[in-house]
């Protein structure tokens, strides 16, 4: 979400980074959620303000942010299938997140260790390869360049970027052995912090590093 | 899914219920997601062939299906915030899923028994409560009597009605005392399952009946 807007060029204030004295941080986002009055009240976060409108759901903001920035195809099919790519990449995250919440998001991560373990263990043997199998193919059969869709970036090549840096930082060995293996995700993820625009980002020190409390998470215990 | 298609009225033919030998059932599933020559695969059922565009997952298909057949809004922020509301019930969903399969997919239930028992707990007491008040709240915040968004039915409704008797099926007591909690929930359960269309379609016996080798399942072991 964040690299779309970056690679857009789009002006954004991240709430959840504005100092709490300035109406941001964590009170701010809980504030939106709890507000009565709101019509359409979002479940959790993220969440986008755009004028008035508040739009939650990460694939439903990206599907609104692609349309409006140029990220994604012009034609209904063409977003279409961009949007299923991003429905595919949601549930893959669950799954990643499931390793280390394989209990569900109301027990630390402390009270499962030992179902993270078994969890993690079935999700490196058989569930990591056979999404990222897709992937590979889906940028094999697209037939045009480092790109999941056609011929110039669109917003899911983003998040397939950003979910490779993320199972870097989590399962760093399983994820380069994996993509040794699978040479057009390496070379899509690299493509995309080559960006201009994400480079800056990145080397602005604005980007969040990736950290244990959040989906991507580092236990050593857990393997990969 | 298929709710939205009886509900629209519109022709299409169940390729996994049609028998082996017309071409349809399991291995007919298994040629699509197979098949070499497809530019742009699904990763997994269900998926819609509509002309020759092929549709996969499932809040995809209904945004399509929903614009087609007068199942959405006709604004974009009302059509966003349906979309918004179908992929909070898809999170929904993938966790009355993982109640019976904690440690994922690639495990049968038996092989995750006490696990299971540990996250149906969780989920009954935490998570089952929060989805309901907050979809409870929508209905209520649309203060347009008994659907979610707008005055007229969308394919979010359906989806939430199918997901009701869906839970009645996997965790019926529990189901049951949280609807007498939240009536405008079993209101829009009961609007939904009375119209004339969903009627009949229920009435045929071509609705496919709640089982255990399905999202929702009834293991009473596991409580609810």
């Amino acid at each position: 979400m964040r690299l779309a807007l970056e690679e857009a060029g789009a002006p954004y204030v991240d709430i959840a980074l504005l100092p709490e004295k300035e109406g941001g941080g964590a009170p701010a986002i809980v504030r939106y959620l709890q507000d009565k009055g709101a019509k359409r009240p979002p479940f959790a976060p993220p969440f986008l303000k755009a004028g008035r409108q508040v739009i939650g759901q990460t694939a439903n903001i990206l599907l609104y942010l692609g349309e409006r920035h140029g990220l994604a195809p012009r034609d209904a099919a063409g977003r279409a299938w961009v949007n299923q790519l991003q429905l595919t990449l949601v549930d893959f995250v669950a799954e990643i997140h499931d390793t280390h919440h394989p209990l569900g998001p109301s027990l630390y991560y402390e009270e499962q260790k030992a179902e993270a373990k078994k969890r993690t263990t079935a999700f490196l043997a058989s569930r990591l390869p056979k999404f990222l199998d897709y992937f590979e193919r889906v940028i094999e059969r697209n037939g045009a360049g480092p790109w999941m869709v056609g011929r110039r970036l669109t917003y899911v090549d983003l998040s397939m970027a950003q979910v490779l840096a993320g199972l870097e930082y989590a399962f760093p060995s399983a994820t380069r052995a994996a993509l040794r293996k699978r040479p057009r995700l390496a070379r899509l993820h690299d493509a995309v912090f080559a960006r201009p625009r994400i480079r800056r980002y990145v080397a602005s020190g604005r980007r969040l590093a990736f950290n244990n409390d959040d989906v991507f998470r580092r236990y050593p215990e857990l393997g990969g």
